[in-house]
């Protein structure tokens, strides 16, 4: 179903144009995927009223899921999330300052009521699979393709044993 | 339809006893949203087949999401995510070593292709509502029960700026 | 000036009437500069168009700076800093979770163009000092007050030296 | 007001030349919004006296705030804050060794009485912006100033959308 | 014993290829000492039932301990020891995210049970070396080796002494 | 044959009579497994000549293993392995200063060479249970009932299920 | 000569009189060995020209070493050293706030230059020891106490060894 | 005195020749001040022996402080501080895998009665200049030179202020 239609369903929303480079994980796995989303940057801080429009508006649109990612004192998730009742995941960005910490506790510690679903720092490629994993729950063709997906994952996981035996001959 | 039949939904999971009073926030949330839901300990360590049972059927059961809670070394979410399809919810459970820093992070930090959605640390209470979230997506009477709780839980945040008002005249 | 009108110069925000008893330190202090504040309750999640109302009108409202405080991802200083343009203090609310470093760094760590003026853990004491520096910029009686709390608080200071030669004494 | 006397309105202290590229940032602000101010290398630790001049004699000078950047055991914030009524901004400065939060929590961390209104790890721009809001408290033609910056800023922050989609484009 | 036989004694696992340049500085020890082994590339997420197969087969297939590296939220090493009654050691394998904590902590951190011997962040040297102390509590040769192995080390360590001595001189 | 004799097989240590109580659970760990061991406080710091009689003696003595207890500046482990070619197990024990990082990274963080196998903060049980591997790779007796404990613990683990079903069932 | 003339050798500087009860271990020390000290409550935030008094005479009254305690952003040892060429020591102080991090890095991260030599966290009684070895270097008569107080430490140390059997025996 | 006769006032120990580069500041630092010196490689977990000969004879050799620099888990100044009576200063070397926290921690937070005077994360330098402040205790030539150093220090500082004026005529 969601292959036949354009509406997005899955919002990437990152709060500058530097975060493109890890968030862009996620679109590769959607068009892997084939399903449609749609990539927007909008800063919580710069530009909150753009933010509102955005998370309010998200459900009618058609969107499922929300996935937001962030660097430092990484707001955006957890403001999306306040705005919205779809689900939201959040990617801490790294940064050296701090080594990720301040990205994730900011994502992570939502308070009482408002969750953020939160993956590892710069894992964009996970938020993408977990939101695949939601969207399968009510659609069984998504379903069968994410079957296949962790299928080929552990054939990928298998051929780097091989991968090991030739380097390790290659050593002795 | 969540309602009238009583298969669980949710399966909520922790590592020991010892975690039901932090996890049982998660149970209480689904009583309120009358959503059927499965309670059970079974440790990553301990019994390791048993959660490999448990997990590898889940689908089949009907669950839909399965909520898994630990403390430390905190393997259960991630174990569990790698031997199901459905979306894994995290809770990292606090402990005075390392301030909770080590259930964080062991639940957080999960290798590309084996996303587990993660909350704040203590937090099951909000790992029940991402679940519930995900639950909306698909069943149009949980979303409508959902955004009456997000309206309840902006009252009650307005409810205690009065409170505040009133120990504010107490003060002076 | 600011006496003599009880048109609120400073406003205190907490996202939760459990961080009244570490924001009311700001409140006291005030009381002693008698300098008219407010205080509110707004949760930057769950109540967000409540503070979106506050932070737009509180210039105009005759705000000259807004003190905030905040635990775990502690995003409403931030968030309130960037729906105004008046400055906006922070102050990190400690919990054992973390030991403050959650608070701390989401509200520090903001990003390049909107700044929250960052105080100690649970200092609230120190964020209503701040404001009145500010206020004092363009208010010689609250300059005239602040010099003389600094004495006082050098004074305050030196008593404690007497005090400790007569703990050390009770040692011996 | 400001931009047709020469005296500076902030000073931006260091506490060693290997600070400058990242106060420049603060300057390069100033600048911009044609503020004038002043930069001096003062060691809180090589040089005491100087610092003890330079900080108590600020206010007669004119300045309305100082800005002080240092890194690892960083006094230099809080010593000048000691040593004014004016309100001191300190910036933490990075160094690879324990990623900044040495630097941080020297700052940040000041006892009750003697706040330093603290930005995040080497952001002196956000330091700049802070003392421009608190100059604007009694300067209109500054608050203009600043209002216009901020909506500079978020039409910036709209390019960046577009500059994305761009990217976007060309991935697929 | 063990030279004569090419029966693996240990097994050194990774969760990745990626992983083998810090993992192979465990083989070169074993080459070193002449004690046969095998490497393999075992994902505890990717491929669990993979792992389950070799974990619990690993005592009856003749290997007396088992050496598993993994990064990030590290399951690797404590879910084989959740499945083979071996000494199982652990190695923290480094990434620049979070500096090394989430490896050591989602290692060392194991529940009361199942312990895992942890060494240093990427310290797979220590590993096999470690491996090599358990196999020569019931073999003289290996024992003997091991003596001789740490004179070499406490040799190497006074040659350091004098090479210091000489850059000493080199630099005044 | 370990049950026969009294001659100790594993040599408990800890830096002072403080650290007993943590370090009494690898006694009592022993006691279950009919284990001979013996209990030392001797302190790396305090008595270093009494710890250096103690390893260099140790294996002749008879000990396979030594487990050392050590918290803060924790050398007790790394100095014992650097004496004794036998395997050393450190157990870092927790100060609420610095949460038990500082025991935990004097211990785990040896340079390469002299590895200490270390266990989780104040986990004494972890050690024996680890030192119990060790002893059962020469020794059928230990080992089979070592695999009963393991059964044992899967059993109190799958108990906990039942425990918590009832405590649920009060809940509601 | 120390013994016999009250002038202080070593001065005991605290921040507030609630660092008393850490600090009072150094002047247990220094009664132990009849050396006379002084202690003294000075602010390095709020009352800094006492502290400049107070360090700038401290050679000239006959101090050979200070010892500085402090928390936070623990500025007192480094200013101290800043303003007096007598060794400085530092003694963090802990908080439950960020567990006394704060308080290490602001003291033992100073730059190059000017040292503060630094002990654990709250841990003033090695302040006092260590000023006692400074003192020892020039004064035969300290330094043959301080050898026996080395020998007593040594022989308590052992005592605990006694204590320990007998807990032993008392646990079966 | 220290400058007509060659026999070492210090003694400058590091565990590994890689440490040569960080530690030789404080030779350079020895060399300006025309104090005798020396320079050794003794590991203290791979040479043990050589470091207690070098330890317990340091006093009678003439020396009359240590200082000692180490890594990750960095045993070498506490060890050598508990095997002579002189003061140790100890350097913690940082590493890039967990940031400088464990040599740091691993150095400063001995027990109490055998103190290790720390100075920060690869300074080595000043553990020189507080070696130095040491012997000016007992040695006015030292002191003086101690003086003019100090003076120098505060000239440079002030050469910086310079330095930065002309690079920020260059900004603009």
């Amino acid at each position: 179903m969601s292959q036949t239609d354009n509406t997005p369903l899955v919002g990437i929303l990152m709060g500058s144009d530097s975060d493109f480079d890890t968030m862009k994980e996620a679109a590769l796995v959607f068009d892997e995927f084939e399903i449609p989303y749609e990539v927007s940057v909008i800063s919580a801080h710069r530009t909150p009223k753009e933010l509102e429009n955005y998370a309010s508006s998200a459900r009618s649109r058609g969107l499922k899921t929300i996935i937001a990612g962030a660097g430092a004192a990484a707001h955006l998730p957890g403001v999306t999330a306040a705005m919205t009742t779809l689900p939201v995941i959040g990617v801490p960005i790294y940064s050296k300052k701090l080594s990720g910490q301040d990205s994730l506790y900011s994502i992570v510690q939502m308070p009482a009521g408002i969750p953020v679903a939160t993956v590892g720092i710069d894992n964009a490629r996970n938020a993408a699979l977990l939101a695949i994993q939601m969207l399968a729950l009510g659609d069984s063709e998504i379903m069968q393709k994410f079957e296949e997906f962790r299928k080929r994952l552990a054939e990928a996981s298998m051929q780097k044993n091989k991968k090991v035996q030739e380097k390790l001959n290659a050593l002795s």
